[in-house]
């Protein structure tokens, strides 16, 4: 038994939550919203984030930092991705010993182009943690809260911690690999959000399932040569984390993305889509930050482009939509062989 | 304008036949069933298979083969992999002239384990064709009649050959890419089918999208893993014609191969999905065949060899799903690099 601190009581901090205490862990469950904290901790309940699950009792909510952080074993980062920053300095001034320390959050930050254990390794002295663990995977999380099947992968650089993380939360429902390409997930995770949103979008317009398994296609193909030209191996690509993780995203009405997508696509503009959604929307800031890493890096991107097109710059989803379908491309190889970039070959 | 001959009004016979009338082609859609040739020509509908679907003008109907073949350009085999050999046999007897040969058939013949383009190569003489095209992607036939849009692959050794099948289809809501290599599209569009039924299964038992996504990511890799054994390349496998296909059969209800799985998921035995089902059920025989290459090239097929213990030696579904569910390996890049066989690594 462990004493885990999970930051972060949405969706899919909960639902990890419970994955620990299933485990027998003590789990300490931060938010910065009181009310939430006081409602897991009388009702057992997190209504917003996951309705009609019983939380079990030996998760305990905190909203006082500190107190959720005082003696704790592991620290388990959920929040999204824009709020990182501010929460590992917060940590900062009131964690004093060292952590085996994850995080399950899933995008890239924009401008800096960082991804997410880039920000904490920038944020968190040295002495407060070994080696990150990145968790990652197809896993909606009502369906982990009700405990059924799903697998995950856990990538450090130190194989090490991500056994202990992997011994953390494995059980008979939840399958957890380890894979040591770190930057392969993480890029898998937070750009799928996007093509989540066009696959939403396509929806939307009423487009169906051919035209979806086809943006999806090459949606794993434009993530992939982005991911291999930042250091990735393209093999994580097709694994849980990438075309696992892509498939749950955009075929499941679970997703948020997909749902921001399809409201987009049934002709809401972003602003409105935002205000109905009452939670955060990953993909559309990852778009614009998939956007820049795109030129950054000079590879060839057609679905961010497009989506940041209709995101940024208000350009009609269905126009956008049809283009992707209709580029001038004839040569299936040529865009998969690009995946593997310029100077390698099978 | 071409005359072309489509041998097999199924569903996808019949929405390939739709495609290639919107081309203004002349097109003869050959049934061996009197009654279904007689509904297509007078009342401009083939109910059993696409229903409310109206027949354009410019396809007839035939149920005499000489007639349909009689100085026509092209020839398109979709019958189903068990028909082919009968077919191509009554092709032989009546074609005196040399045609493109295009096949849209997906599966493997068990114990000969043939390819649909090897079996075709067996059975017509050299001189009534070129080299063989295989047509294949992720293509529901619904939606093609309905001209949504879609993406598919031509494959053939001849370029030359695969690019006259890609003009002869290609319009603005079906677009055709070619590649050259035809083992891996023909495998990826055979085996697709195996991991289908299994998802079926997996939802038919309650399980979620987390545990399909998994089984559908477990299930390229060993699709990859077989192609690649066989001499395929496997970038294919990340294309329309592997994970393009595989997504799209196995996360719509539109798709046999999930439905009778769905149905076996249920409870129900073989034999009664396949009386309910009423049209061929691909799936089952490609898994013989799949079994039986996997032990002939020596391949780890975990899920064909669990669909297998479930179609022809009744175990039952739920011990083997949550059999999958729970293998022992602990390292996601174990089974990835496997995807590239032993002696290749990235």
């Amino acid at each position: 038994m462990q004493k885990v601190t999970v930051l972060g009581a949405g969706s899919w901090g909960t639902a990890l939550s419970i994955v620990l205490a299933d485990h027998n862990h003590e789990v300490r469950l931060w938010t910065h919203r009181k009310e939430q904290a006081e409602e897991i901790n009388n009702k057992r309940q997190n209504e917003r984030y996951l309705k009609n699950i019983t939380i079990p009792e030996n998760i305990i909510a905190y909203d006082d930092m500190k107190a959720s952080l005082e003696d704790t074993d592991v620290l388990v980062f959920v929040v999204p991705t824009k709020a990182v920053r501010e929460v590992a300095n917060q940590v900062k001034e009131c964690l004093n010993h060292q952590v085996t320390l994850i995080h399950a959050a899933k995008g890239i930050e924009p401008d800096s182009l960082k991804r997410v254990s880039e920000m904490l390794v920038e944020e968190l002295p040295e002495h407060l943690y070994r080696d990150i663990v990145v968790l990652s995977g197809p896993s909606h999380a009502e369906e982990v809260s009700l405990r059924q099947p799903t697998t995950v992968t856990v990538s450090s650089k130190n194989i090490e911690e991500a056994e202990k993380a992997q011994d953390l939360f494995m059980n008979e429902k939840f399958r957890v690999y380890t894979n040591p390409d770190i930057v392969g997930v993480e890029i898998g995770g937070a750009l799928k959000n996007i093509i989540a949103l066009g696959a939403g979008i396509s929806d939307g317009l009423g487009y169906g399932d051919n035209a979806k398994a086809a943006l999806i296609t090459r949606g794993l193909a434009e993530i992939t040569r982005l991911g291999v030209k930042m250091g990735a191996n393209p093999l994580t690509f097709a694994g849980l984390t990438g075309i696992g993780d892509l498939i749950v995203t955009c075929t499941s009405q679970h997703s948020r993305n997909w749902r921001a997508g399809n409201m987009l696509g049934k002709g809401n503009s972003l602003n409105e889509v935002l205000d109905q959604m009452g939670m955060v929307v990953e993909g559309v800031r990852t778009t614009k930050a998939a956007y820049q890493l795109s030129l950054e890096y000079q590879v060839d991107m057609p679905i961010t482009h497009g989506l940041y097109k209709v995101l940024f710059e208000q350009k009609q989803p269905k126009d956008v939509v049809d283009q992707l379908m209709t580029r001038v491309k004839r040569h299936e190889m040529e865009d998969l062989s690009s995946m593997l970039g310029d100077s390698k070959t099978l």
